[in-house]
């Protein structure tokens, strides 16, 4: 039997600022990354956000990000291997109180954008936020990009991690993803990216950007609830797992 | 035999930005009030005061306070009971994850300033902080003003607490600060605060501005470390107190 | 002949979060208070909306307010009148760096939310936002709501002024808006509504909840761009004037 | 006659934290950069700091940085060339507004931190700097490091600029700054220093780290006011100067 966990960004509204579709996609994910209030969400949001997951059954995580509001966490900063793991440990400690508020277990920890970037390809980095999480609770599994620093780094330390792959962009021989802006980098034909998915589920290879079979670990896949497209996106992704003989499910369930 | 504690705010110190003599001042306190990253104090600023109150044998509190770090957290912010609740749960929990860390226990819950002082008079307010100690950790105390609403909603919603005079202050015949600006709120001779902290915590009573003698509950001075004159007057308080046979000692340990 | 601003609050958007229909609502009013960066907009924003107005041939004003992104703008904070003034000085100077970039002139400053609603009732923090706009360029119009303390200083002190009102508002005897949640503080009849506006233009006087006549100057009137059915508002006031007579113009062409 | 100007951070306090000798170095430099409230300084410490500059003579410029004030703006930050342009021009804005309001011309303007660093080796981030000045008033001298990009960018674009040199820093073959770290970057000897900046304001040349004599244009030497040995330095390096018949004036003077 195949499982795989379908992850996605909530939380993200700010203030008197709505972002996303948070209500619709919870419905459709297994596990629910939730901005922990840098670079994106705030206390009640959080709180609010945390409620919901809880109803709809799915897993929570923390979602930390650069303390940059304005570039939503996407742009890279030149924060140092102490500083990330302070950072993240202040973001996963002020989730960890709404989630207990709601008797809700933390499954797992995501980094958020630049965050998760420069730390996947930075095992310094990587470390800094595998420390924070092993400091606070050593159950909590990390979620990372497949083949990046952030699983070498979560093993090294003896964390549990999960792997994470994207259904929309290309990979390079290395496991890595194409970089955005590269010819090809992103997969456009929503059935081409479902039929990668599944393949990555059920054999554990993907085809590179250069044609080689490449293996990859997925353990969960990345969805974005931001419109109503993206929304239908999820859906038929959901479904076509499911005809595959695909169990949909949190990852905390499977991880070791 | 008389016991009582000395707290002080510490951790306030901002990226390059430093305040107070945190080092100096650590050593003469016995509970620390540590800033949470709101009005003042970071994630790095945190980790490090919490590791010098482990050393020092201070017990530890967290202090949040608005989001107002322009004002220092000072300044009225008219929040609603239920942000309030959520803004004090979030920097609870980001504290709490630092005092995990370094193996601390949380003592207490301080709000800072103007946070402090408009929950002190309104008991909504008063009530959303109460409920954010309650659903986080009900053993933590609740430090407030004597005789204010903050200490009413604690009682009222069965939380521990501790109350908290001032040395330089005055206070009004129904125990209550008298109001900065107003002619002789503030006890600006040494000897006389000294004398006046001495007989609250030995007799219960203070005498009001209008001369009449008030029952206080004085189970935690509150002294400040911002300069050599403020950390040699929180020394002479020390001697006074123990030279009257008064054992000066965290509040964790006779609070009920 | 008589005449009349429509004003709306723009360039609310912050970084990756959209507020607000700016492209729709901009082609009805003929004065845009822009966001200045503090409790809402930033440099990016403020530039492509003063660009948009321009476009649109509407006047510009800077629209400061509290440095509180995360509540809006919109909660009372307890600012002195130096800072308040420092505070308008500062948004009201990056705000014309755009102005100059385009080639626009500032035709006003109207004060955002809790800003405006607190110098309204309070002359010292009128007179600071008064004394900003006379250091910057005294020949910016301040715009305010009628009957005010912002009104009082803005003529105390020989600025330029316009009265501002609402159309969904009820008013007390005094000229003062009724508070919000006081039963009958909102007018939700549009056709009620409109009726009163065009009273106010036409005749000078608006019905105080009371029943009473009493005067009120409309220089403009505050409309909202938040949302579909309050586009359709704004257009059906500007019928109703232009069907009474009312030249529909920007304030900066009548105030002397 | 050989000029030079010495120039200096200030205004960079925030709210209620102090950093720097302001009071103390403004009297022994004849350029300040002041900050903009971005990543140091906020209005009330910005419209203090231009007073003191009259006072005392200095001729002053804006010193905007990245939204950062956690990292005081010395971490690098991916800001796109078209963001940047917006930032820059925004500080410019709200620094002109006090500028004004005493009366001040401004003389120049000068990146802080990581953004002078990141647009000292990228054209594109310098042209983004560039273009808000040009914008904005294209009287105002650029000040960049010596031999960068930010030299080149206002040169293209037909803007004044000055050349910067430091003190107390190594060079390479090329002209650019040896890297912080790097054996050798730093000049600790105070005799050495004042000796090789005499040397580049009265020969156009300095000794490169690898020994060879290289050109670099000293059109301004930065100083650093933030402690008491920081100022006995900057007083020796004046008089170092003058005892080399060089004169200390603000380089507004003598650039074309």
């Amino acid at each position: 039997m195949y499982r795989v966990d379908l992850n996605s960004d909530l939380g993200e509204s700010f203030g008197a600022y709505r972002i996303g579709m948070d209500e619709e996609v919870i419905r459709f994910v297994t596990s629910a990354n939730i901005a922990c209030g840098w670079h994106a969400g705030d206390p009640v949001v959080l709180d609010r956000t945390i409620a919901a997951a809880k109803e709809c059954g799915a897993a929570i995580g923390a979602h930390p990000g650069y303390p940059d509001l304005l570039g939503f966490g996407r742009r890279n900063l030149a924060v140092s291997p102490q500083d990330m793991k302070a950072y993240v440990l202040y973001q996963l400690g002020a989730f960890s109180a709404f989630a207990k508020k709601h008797g809700m277990e933390i499954q797992h920890l995501k980094a958020h954008g630049a965050m998760y970037n420069m730390a996947g390809k930075d095992i310094a980095l990587a470390r800094g936020i595998c420390a924070a999480v092993k400091d606070f609770d050593r159950d909590i599994i990390l979620l990372g990009l497949a083949n990046s620093e952030l699983i070498n780094a979560a093993e090294e330390m003896g964390l549990r991690y999960a792997s994470e792959v994207f259904a929309d962009r290309a990979y390079e021989e290395d496991g890595s993803l194409v970089a955005r802006g590269k010819e090809g980098s992103m997969i456009h034909d929503e059935d081409i990216a479902i039929a990668r998915v599944v393949k990555m589920v059920t054999t554990g290879y993907v085809t590179a950007i250069s044609g080689k079979e490449i293996p990859v670990k997925a353990d969960s896949i990345c969805v974005h609830g931001d419109g109503p497209k993206a929304l239908a996106f999820v859906d038929k992704i959901r479904q076509a797992l499911k005809a595959a003989g695909v169990e949909v499910v949190r990852f905390g369930s499977f991880i070791k």
